[in-house]
């Protein structure tokens, strides 16, 4: 008898019906022998409607009050989807993220899970029940409810699975999967039958659905993740801390797994700064403050003791950060800057990468076949990411998807 | 320095508006130099629009997931008026029952409230902040959410005033006090400044609009309860258990304080059944077994060992008491049964009547001159309660308030 722990996401339960639908999908896990936790989140729109009813009544809501008031949704939620399954005849319950022992910090709003507290769940199970957590949840050591922000119900769910020792976690959303590049801009894309974590990490922040907390939740703990469609039986992607799974594609598995794409992107340069050290400190720690992410950094080189400083930012976060840069320039010696956001950006994933020169050169060639002009590079270990011109992103996503032949089945792949 | 409980219902909440209102109220009693603490509940028709949701899940909702369920709408107009006031620049916080410390039995739907911790809102009033508590709802040992069922959020305020040896327990809601009679059918009913806990629970049980149980643990702690209305100004009602207020009206106080009516009434009849000892048991053991609670019971003499039982039941309750009497009936040694539907009960009611004679006979007469028929008599030591034709309970209403003087100050009337 397996632990498994399955996500369902709001869509997925935006009606009675649709919770009909899903108790079923739930009731046919717990038919197979499993042990069966699911955490879903609030139906349909519903947290948007919570978040207009507060703007009714205040411009500044305060943020413990905003997380106690969007907790519930996911009650809402979470007790339907009991009821339901009690009707068609199974023992079920549901648990608030306290209920079920989520404990976390007290950044409401975006609150980081500091331990799961297992005890109520399994006891839960071992009387027969199949457990609905309340997703997006949590509880500070205070008893106050926090929310996990965005994604967050992806997050409880694996946080649940690696703290229950669940055999897996399973997210069923309106995808089918994980895909080699987003179908919506390479219609060749791929579903993926299996990814690494660091992959989907990489393909995460740079685009695709899925939280990054959760996924650095899985890697962590090692749990590994199904993300599958909750409307079709399709087989989904499995994301794996490798192991058993590599050994089956072994040496011949494509370097390149997929295209990462993001068009949240802007871009800031500040011209002639003095070349000083500490220089950026004094420019980067106002913008940590103001809860900016800066992204890319590049530092020209520097000419008669000046240098032009180019960093990206969050599209959305654009207007803060400039905020922050005006009142700095003249402290940093500058007289100028530009800020463009007219940009995107485009990586290839692989862990494989690393170790087997030519990934990059191949990409720029396929960029620079294409007519398609780099503004700037970054690389992590496993990605290498190109800043290009916003219009020429889906140009840039087909080419380089053809050049590592990502159409094509893994196995056969080189 | 006082600590108040105030208490709102749904219709003074039930949008962004009314809630700010509210917090102005709430605002201008702490202004006065209080500590205040306030109960609301769910939003206008929120708890309705919950109820119709699970109906559209299940036909036969688990009591434990619909407390969990229910208990989402007090959250949402808790966290609300805690953004409103904090809008104001008042320092306020929302909490949950169990937050608040509010401990019940199992029983969910109508859980009874075991005991108040008040730790967690003494600790927040002395930093300083106006303490919502969701009202309506508990907590179980085990952590699982109740409702207090019908009226349990003045059960939740005057509990908590209780609990937290508050000055004062002040429920606000649409009308403006404690009437001595139905003002929709005496015209001539006269709001009072003043009414004793026992006369209070006879007048609720009998028909004015407050749970009789939020009474009961008012004169238990002895915390003076003020009804007033949330949309004016105006004094309201103070209940209260005698004392120092008593002596203000001594001896010249009416004893016929109010006028209750109460058209949830129905009436079965068994007629022939058989007289012996343990009947009246076989018969209502069964009915209690059922949840029917049943009012006025009469017993005729018993002619030829045989005798016809008489009860009331709520009218609502009607057909499920049938359901009991029927199979049961040939054990009672009885043929047949008649139920009556159209009845009504009007009841006088005040402290001072046992000690003096001739109220009784004052009603009776009272009803008589105005050709009312009186179908059966119940006394308790506070109250004398008729049942009458429901068509004349207007008649009667006005007739009763008419002899005992209800209309004219009470310290005027003798």
């Amino acid at each position: 008898m397996a632990l498994i722990v399955q996500k369902y996401g709001g869509s997925s339960v935006a009606d009675a019906e649709k919770i009909l639908n899903v108790a079923s999908r739930v009731a046919r896990a717990h038919d197979d022998g499993n042990q069966v936790v699911i955490t879903i989140s609030a139906m349909g729109n519903t947290t948007d409607e919570l978040i207009e009813l507060a703007g009714q009544v205040t411009g500044h809501p305060n943020p413990r009050e905003m997380d106690a008031l969007l907790s519930t949704g996911e009650m809402v939620s979470c007790t339907l989807m009991a009821m339901a399954l009690r009707d068609m005849g199974y023992d079920a319950i549901s648990l608030s993220g306290a209920q079920a022992g989520i404990h976390t910090d007290t950044s409401y709003g975006k609150a980081r899970i500091a331990g799961i507290d297992p005890a109520r769940v399994h006891q839960e199970l071992d009387r027969g029940n199949i457990v609905i957590v309340a997703g997006f949840q949590g509880v500070t050591e205070d008893m106050d409810v926090t929310t996990l922000g965005r994604g967050g119900s992806d997050t409880t769910a694996v946080a649940l699975a690696a703290g229950l020792g669940a055999a897996r976690c399973e997210i069923y959303t309106d995808v089918d999967g994980i895909y080699t590049a987003d179908p919506k801009l390479v219609p060749s894309a791929r579903k993926m039958d299996e990814v690494g974590f660091e992959e989907m990490l990489e393909l995460a922040s740079y685009g695709a659905k899925m939280n990054p907390r959760s996924i650095e939740f899985g890697m962590y703990y090692n749990v590994p993740i199904l993300v599958a469609s909750s409307f079709s039986d399709n087989p989904g992607t499995i994301i794996h801390g490798g192991g058993d799974m590599e050994v089956n594609v072994g040496e011949i598995r494509n370097r390149v797994r997929g295209i990462a794409t993001d068009t949240n992107v802007a871009k800031i340069t500040i011209h002639g700064v003095t070349d000083r050290p500490g220089i950026a400190a004094s420019l980067f720690q106002p913008l940590a403050d103001a809860d900016v992410s800066v992204d890319v950094i590049v530092q020209n080189a520097s000419v008669r003791g000046t240098t032009d400083m180019t960093f990206t930012v969050n599209r959305t976060d654009l207007a803060r950060a400039l905020e922050v840069v005006e009142p700095i320039m003249r402290e940093l010696g500058s007289g100028s800057y530009t800020s463009a956001d007219n940009l995107a950006k485009i990586s290839i994933v692989g862990t494989g990468m690393q170790d087997a020169p030519g990934y990059a050169s191949r990409m720029f060639r396929a960029l620079a076949d294409g007519d398609i002009n780099i503004d700037m590079i970054t690389t992590s270990e496993i990605r290498i990411t190109c800043l290009v011109d916003e219009r020429q992103l889906a140009d840039a996503a087909n080419a380089l998807h053809e050049a590592f032949q990502l159409d094509k089945p893994q196995e056969h792949a080189g």
